[in-house]
């Protein structure tokens, strides 16, 4: 298709936005997840966390990720380095991503540069995102080389020789990896068929010139660097990890030791499920419905229009006509069904799930878990009777809620939701859940 | 200069992450403060912040912005649509902005479109940031029309009519204002001589199907939807800008009223001042210190070179020769200049200045009070023993600190500071003093 109004501006990136944007993580580990996350979403069933000393690097070691998922082309690649492409909508919404932005605000956070390494099928892609190079060069756009090899025989795969060689010279000065054979190694690294490798290097530094994760005094985990105050979850990366999702599905290895991740809801003390259903979320599936009819009654007017054009249409304009009509009735059949489904569901109360129980371990991490569409969001919210000091009730009672994402968006860093207003509202009621569940259990 | 590397990849933005980036303000009021420190930052001396009636848009009114800043011209007002270009950083760094792009984030959190009329020197120039007309014209890109004027005439300003003609159908259809009296009308509204107006429209609305802003309930303010809790400054926007600068210097109206705006150090009782000197920050200016050396250390090669090019060379390569030296010169000096001041710097102690006093009025209404830069980050932080809930002391102390932006940067929505490890050690810091206020003052 031509590119429509090519005369108008257009909305741009430049380079200072990388940082702008890395600066919504203000919890380093929400930044980790994203990255996690990610590999979720690829269908990995493993994923490892682990870090490479290299002390010619700020912060003196490199942050990898690598999964076994179902990796990237060289044109998927290609998508990752855009802001606000997901390429991972499907009807059943189960995936977490869906801002398109995880990789860049999430490795952005981490460190000043990434290179990521992919193999899909028969190719193998490289990708060098890096600020130091767009700084060292003065560029104000976010130049990123992505060459591409055939797997078997490792020759490039490119249209371009002049390109390529550019691509792989940049990367041998910006990079960690400074000749061919370096690079073959990290595709080496992927020991599946398909899979990602991505190293996060040139790491962001605390004030006082350390690096913010500390992977020296805890060989098996990634810890916040400074006091260890407060939640496990919050400095340990091992321990955040374990209740990161509601339905674990992908292994975690952090330092090559694997993370017991906790099906939380199976972990508790005289556990009970109650059901919530709400009608105060009908408002945002009215509109839904309402904006399904205005596409139903615009879908019908260019039907009209398609059935006059082809009645008075002769010679080659009839054929012309013809193909229109058959288009916008396929159009409005789609706009019909939509419309059904979206009143299906505004039929179908919304009933969210609320699941309590004691944490016999540590009695002291209580509090409420919520999570969005399967990822953690909020962890340790009190509630009701947990929120007064001199009251015992509800003291050691973990609360948990997997929220779906057409009842609530979560925010820029998944470390809230959006819609404070219902956001607090659901916390009340679940504060009212937790004295029926004290007495429904006597605890 | 001639674009470097024009074959490789460029990361690019797409209509989707504008929505993605507004989600960073779960806090609602956080995104309309973008658009004070937006007026803030153009040097306005009064900002107007009201409501229009429209029962055809969304959310049944638009929100407008209107101030007496700088404006801009057409080529300014073609920086703002991109993302993080902010033209804004000064050697004192007295500016809020620095992300470039708190009026996307901003505005985009509170509608779906805005269209946006600004007048400077002998132009004007409108702004149609349109989500809704991407969307309904299939536009992966964020198009943007923004066609400009000659004040005094009206004449159009363009070298292309047809493409103004695009701009004008575009904005006739999806703007509020349907053709070019009613525009023209808008620019009448800003009444000095350069000034903008943000007109915000097709509002985001609550699950429940009614806006988030409430105009209607007190009509000198706007308040957030449904239940008024906590703080007034979480659901009055007058509580919240009366506390949002520092150093207020811009006369805030609402709803056409008068914000009374709080210098709060000034507000208290039995106020005090305490220095606090630290050298925790060192690290960020040992660092910069080192940028800086490196710096030289490349301009003096860069120099060398070009002495050793100017002996070599005769004939007209001598002159450019000479060109580059100068140059190189020049460079070498800015760097050497550039380095002695960031080694002052690193000797200067960062001392910061802690307030403390008692809010009479409303003794319920402590906590610390952190500007970032003179700009509200976090309000009622307590702190100390204001965290004991059996403890009185420091009941009803406020405490207030503007710390500068070299020293701890805030958040991309600007309400939370980025570095949580020493906010932290910041708030247990400001706790002690809290302790020596009380003892000092007896209170």
């Amino acid at each position: 298709m031509a590119e429509k109004y090519p005369s108008l501006h257009r909305a741009c990136l430049h380079l200072e936005f990388i940082h702008a944007n890395s600066t919504t993580h203000g919890f380093l580990f929400g930044a980790l997840a994203e990255l996690l996350d990610n590999a979720r979403d690829a269908g990995a069933a493993r994923l490892d966390v682990f870090s490479v000393d290299n002390e010619k690097l700020q912060g003196g070691f490199m942050l990898c990720f690598l999964d076994d998922g179902c990796g990237m082309s060289p044109e998927e690649a290609s998508y990752i380095i855009n802001f606000g492409i997901h390429k991972k909508h499907s009807p059943t919404l189960k995936f977490i991503g869906q801002y398109g932005n995880g990789l860049k605000s999430g490795s952005m956070r981490i460190g000043k540069d990434f290179i990521l390494f992919t193999k899909k099928e028969e190719t193998m892609t490289c990708v060098l995102f890096s600020q130091t190079f767009c700084e060292e060069e003065g560029l104000s756009e976010v130049v990123v080389p992505m060459p591409s090899w055939l797997t078997k025989t490792r020759e490039s795969l490119t249209d371009d020789p002049q390109k390529f060689s550019t691509e792989l010279s940049v990367i041998y000065k910006f990079s960690p990896f400074q000749n061919e054979a370096e690079l073959m190694q990290q595709f080496d690294v992927i020991y599946g068929k398909c899979g990602t490798l991505l190293v996060i290097y040139n790491l962001k530094l605390l004030l006082n010139g350390e690096p913010e994760l500390d992977v020296k005094t805890d060989k098996e985990d990634i810890l916040m660097a400074g006091d260890l105050e407060g939640f496990p979850e919050t400095w340990s990366f091992r321990a955040y990890t374990s209740v990161l999702y509601f339905d674990p599905c992908m292994k975690i290895f952090i330092q090559a030791k694997k993370v017991q991740t906790k099906h939380l809801c199976y972990c508790l003390y005289r556990p009970r499920k109650y059901l919530y259903a709400t009608s105060s979320f009908k408002g945002v599936l009215k509109n839904e419905v309402r904006k399904a009819q205005e596409a139903v009654q615009m879908a019908e007017l260019t039907l009209k229009e398609a059935h006059i054009k082809v009645h008075q249409a002769d010679g080659t304009a009839a054929a012309s006509a013809q193909d229109i009509l058959e288009k916008a009735l396929e159009d409005a059949e789609a706009k019909h069904k939509n419309l059904k489904e979206k009143q299906r569901e505004l039929r179908k109360a919304k009933t969210l799930s609320l699941f309590f129980g004691v944490n016999l371990e540590n009695p002291s991490q209580d509090g409420m878990f919520l999570y969005s569409n399967s990822r953690l969001i909020k962890m340790h919210e009190k509630v009701g009777p947990q929120l007064k000091r001199k009251s015992l009730l509800g003291t050691g009672v973990v609360g948990i809620v997997n929220i779906p994402l057409e009842i609530m968006e979560p925010s820029h860093n998944k470390q809230q939701f959006l819609h404070i207003q219902e956001y607090n509202h659901l916390l009340r009621v679940m504060g009212q859940y937790l004295i029926q569940y004290c007495k429904d259990t006597g605890i």
